[in-house]
């Protein structure tokens, strides 16, 4: 995790949920019961096996409530652990920890659950050399934190805005006028720095889009054969990209075809999350 | 959905995930291609059957692009849309239709999904008394829009935040030295207006509690023949509610046992996104 | 004074109250005047007797402007303290302490005017078992800060906020077509933890809202006659609370009707601030 | 009223006022009772006589939340209004009108209770010549609304902040080693455009004041005759301004010695609020 | 101008940047002088030729503070404007002219100005084939305004940013131990719509990057003969990119040696702003 | 520089640049090149000799990104720069060090630039006792900072924005009928502590600027002989400045005419950036 986007973007994102569950009033429960100066230790475990994402960033929840929170990461981003594995521990005043659990274990729970859905579809094809990728279908707010939990588990990203890249689908086209009339706009507008990729459905698109020297294809909805056929005539000349409705099931045969990525959208929007919780445990006064 | 609150809440989210998408550069690929004074029309679909949750909010996402926006809703938050129906009609600029697309649509999609979930196990408990109820296991920033997704799949919600109601779980009653201790910390200072629901995992500290004179207890993690003495112990005393590890195969049973409330973190934080998707339709020009 | 809550909200409206008043310039006078590096300790003191509320907020504006910033706390909140006490020393740069004077002395003043004014209507009220609330007639954008000082006043909160809890005022009942109306469509709106109260002129209307077991009933503006026989109907049924126009040389006569609470708008809009002030006294260089 | 200025600041104050109070769930009471659709007209009336000011930016509350709102104004801002007299009427959805009438009335009552106490003192002092001045004693985040209601008031203004005009305080002289020693420094970095002002104590310090050539002196806490002879010394080379513990009571007298202006921090720090209320009549459905 | 921006980005900068220049106060000048119901009409010109650019923007400020301001253009952006030529009259409340003229001018100047550099520089190449391209050494705030006005001016955009595409500079190479670790570095972890762009001082780093693969090379601080051999070696395999103290008396040499692109960071951070000025109207009262 | 406006106003307006920068996805090139916990120095230099401004601000970017970074700085704010001379050494991790580079040297070329650029003025009409003052043809978002910088370079600064004086201009005193009229309602309104300036083109409307008492006379566009007769005429009564198409050329003979200050548009709107650089060196691992 990149700490120059911490101090910019996710600590920003991290109080504004604190914010949302802690309100106007604060932690009613904690405030009332928990004396002010009381320590105490927490251990993060997850309940069933994952890949670890988005550790520092939810702990950062505890250090936002507690400037003097103290962590240590036994199983850090990247990580597999298994059923009831400690993942970290906290200690920090017991306020902290517990006016800031939730947030902390909303965070973790979701990035987890991406990146232990990507790292599943990623062994699905390995040894294929076809990468897997994410879209732009994602949380609105965390859009570079499930970027990254996919890349936590092995997936690679694909834009991550409308403002990075062009990628020319059935409706610009149409706008268009087709395919070349698109491109053509597009170069004569964008910069040397950005990468041109156009959706087609058909071979006969595809060819037009390959003498177009556009640099990637988007083989949407294509059956394998068609895959298979669609691989062959861009090699060397665009990389491919397969896309819709390809489930863990059919994604290996959909890699077998030979193409450079899949795209998969359910990564970010329909991953469970990750089972995590947080057991604390008082420190004896003065300690 | 509340005209006050999209005003106060859901404008600035639905803004913030617009630029989120839109990035420092806009839609490279629509601005190039799409004449600023073209108009389409779009249609948005579900392609799977589902309880549709937050058109109106994802709609607004066209209107913040083009304030000439005009909808024609067939099918609002509550109904129940079956796969391939047209929910409703946006007739706005191209460009605003192609560059809000996918955050309107990863906002219905997702709140959709909850409304979905949420209604499939509201039927499993039909006749039984029960209500569903949801947790703060949400997705940062988005809590009140996926309580209200909740709300619209049938099931009611559980606080808000921290701040609304008080729950003495475990953990404050450890830190507190008991259950009446930390009822009565409590009871010194929060106001009149708020409820106090306190987690038991044992008949003992249900009884304890029913003593205190608590509004709600949480039976955790008790198994069907505990929780039946549960709730004939809380009976006329204070309302039950059961939840840890409920799925919707075992919701039904629990439900039987004669509990007020199951709650669920699965709602909010695991519903797969209904899949929905905008078929875009240019207009001739001048109409 | 919860951290938690200060990390979130009140960071943010003292800094937003020192840009109030440095502006785009900052402190010509001071800045102009004195040397950076010239350190100063300044002795807090309040001018007439009084309950000191808010002190660490206040103070938090010296450390926004000097992060070296270092206080010595002799009267914190809840202290009284007599007239011409020191109730905080403050030692930071000099520049710090004048340019961040008015906004501590500004937020001390009006809270600790709070706090006092409610504790000398408590005092009034003692021995009658009825609490002294507030209400929500607060200043825009204060209101966590003065409900947080009618506590250290020895009051109680009533609601923080429209969202959490109910209160059926004259309004609804006319718009819902009654009483009984009213509350049947809240109790399908709802959630569990959210407690109901019920607004009151007669007796008869109190008599229906009791049948619907309501939390709370708010019997506004009764005479003392009315509010006694209010409290002997709503015993064991419902919390009482008596609202409209009450002032201090009244209040202890409605306290001796019975009642639970006591609600008081003017608690928050129309205390007078507490007379505080700041004396500095400069450094020799180098100490 | 300045119509930027509302568009500027007040259209954000008013907004995060309504959010304080809505919270993240909304208005519970008003959206489970009342429909969506249902028009009212409401009725804003002070209960006792005053001087009317912040009547646009308290009615911006209700079109904030409902954009067809509509007003009629009777007694606008500067109007003096009598005991039970209506100032505007409002028509808007009902949920509109009961969800900010807190917030709008807060906001009248705080800003017409501050033109009132000040319309109240600058009638005591009439026919002296002198001015009734406002202090930086302000509510944090209202300054600018709180000096405009002392205009209303029949009030002028002083700093709106430190970076406007510089006032050497003793502070300042103590640190500086004197006023001549202040006053030069400041004038070798403020820009042409930007008045000096010194407070002094003694006449002694007057007479070295003005012959620095100062624009303007504090007189703080002078006896009447020492204040008269400040004048003296001061015509036609300072205005003056006096200050210090100055009351209702003793403001005439104060104001016979002479001085150009005298400053009052009650007026904004410690005016009670204008009682107003707002009355509610439900329209026919289709009216 | 891409309306979606406008909304997004370009709405809040013209808001802060009045709220700059308008402060707490206000206009104090026309507030007093101006009756608030005076409408006028302005004329906005240029003072010197040149290429208008940002006039949308510009604009916008006056409706900011009169949401009914009216516009008329003769000018729009990209057209070449001569001396003492109108651009635009805008119609709008005279306070609303006045208020908002510096913002409205400041930016258009500001805009024009690069835009007019572009444009000549861009003249100076005609017929090469080389585009000029600009640097991210843009304005804090206001880099995407003024990447516009690059394009306006006839140029072409680098990167928006350090996260839309990369570019391996020496530091980069020498952290890494090389070119070729480098790139393989980045190739790992980017995603497929990325494009890679090398820095090479020599003709022997440039080999190295182009047997790498990577997309384009930025020949920095080349003689006009390295540059040739460098376009020679790159033919086919890379775009090539000159930079590095290139001026306007220089820059025709440097595109005749066949480069595709110059890059030029005084177009945005040096070019002076085109005299702009706001002649006013006042209108007859009714009008 | 003012700590204290650090803290308020240029913290944020680096983050702000740093995200403008750093983009959604940070800086693709480093984060994937350069280990996290590498450690580097860099130089910072000037390329051309130049007056030094914004030197703390650009560093604190730096911090930003690394909260231990450690700066040494040789040639502070005000001093004057010799080309290829460093000025500040920084030590900080790699990638904070790469990573804010741009965000540095953008603000530090700037605002240097700005002050180099009044320094050349102000030694220009050295002897002659007029001083050169800024406008407010400011940069949106850095009024401050340029104004800050027009001192470091021995200016003066004029009105920080609308509020904080008056400037009557021709547009003012046509909509109020005259210059008598405008000062007089100017007068009405504006507090004791705002300073009052009037734009005169005619020694016929000088006399009757004077007559009326204002503090200082904007003598625009006029000939030589017309302000030595201005100044003359103004001398004791009011300061004069002097403004309208004055140039580094022009401005000697203009200051020999006696006014009292000389104020430029262009120092803050068409200074170019003094060029400026930093060096980066890694450091040996665990140094």
């Amino acid at each position: 995790m990149s700490a120059p986007l911490y101090a910019l973007q996710y600590d920003r994102l991290v109080r504004d949920a604190l914010s949302e569950d802690l309100g106007r009033a604060g932690d009613l429960t904690t405030d009332a019961i928990v004396p002010r100066d009381q320590g105490a230790e927490g251990a993060i475990l997850v309940r069933r096996e994952g890949r670890i994402a988005g550790l520092e960033v939810a702990l950062s929840a505890f250090r936002q409530l507690d400037p003097e929170a103290h962590f240590r990461i036994l199983a850090g981003d990247g990580s597999d652990a298994s059923a009831a594995e400690i993942v970290a521990y906290v200690r920090a005043s017991a306020r902290a920890l517990l006016s800031a659990e939730r947030v902390a274990l909303n965070l973790l729970g979701r990035l987890s659950g991406i990146a232990t859905a990507t790292r599943d579809v990623v062994r699905r094809v390995e040894g294929t050399g076809a990468a897997i990728v994410c879209t732009r279908k994602t949380t609105p707010g965390l859009r570079a934190l499930e970027k990254y939990a996919v890349r936590v588990g092995g997936g690679r990203n694909h834009r991550f805005g409308l403002d990075d890249a062009v990628l020319v689908k059935d409706n610009h086209r149409a706008l268009a006028g087709g395919v070349a009339a698109a491109v053509t706009r597009v170069r004569e507008r964008v910069g040397h720095m950005v990468k041109i990729e156009v959706e087609v459905d058909t071979l006969e698109d595809l060819r037009e889009a390959l003498d177009l020297g556009v640099d990637v294809v988007l083989l949407d909805n294509m059956t394998l054969p068609m895959l298979r056929e669609a691989v062959t005539l861009a090699r060397g000349r665009a990389k491919t990209e397969a896309s819709g409705g390809i489930t863990p099931e059919t994604v290996r045969a959909v890699a077998e075809t030979g193409v450079d990525m899949i795209s998969l959208g359910w990564l970010t929007h329909s991953a469970p999350s990750l089972d995590v919780s947080l057991e604390i445990e008082a420190e004896a006064p003065g300690s």
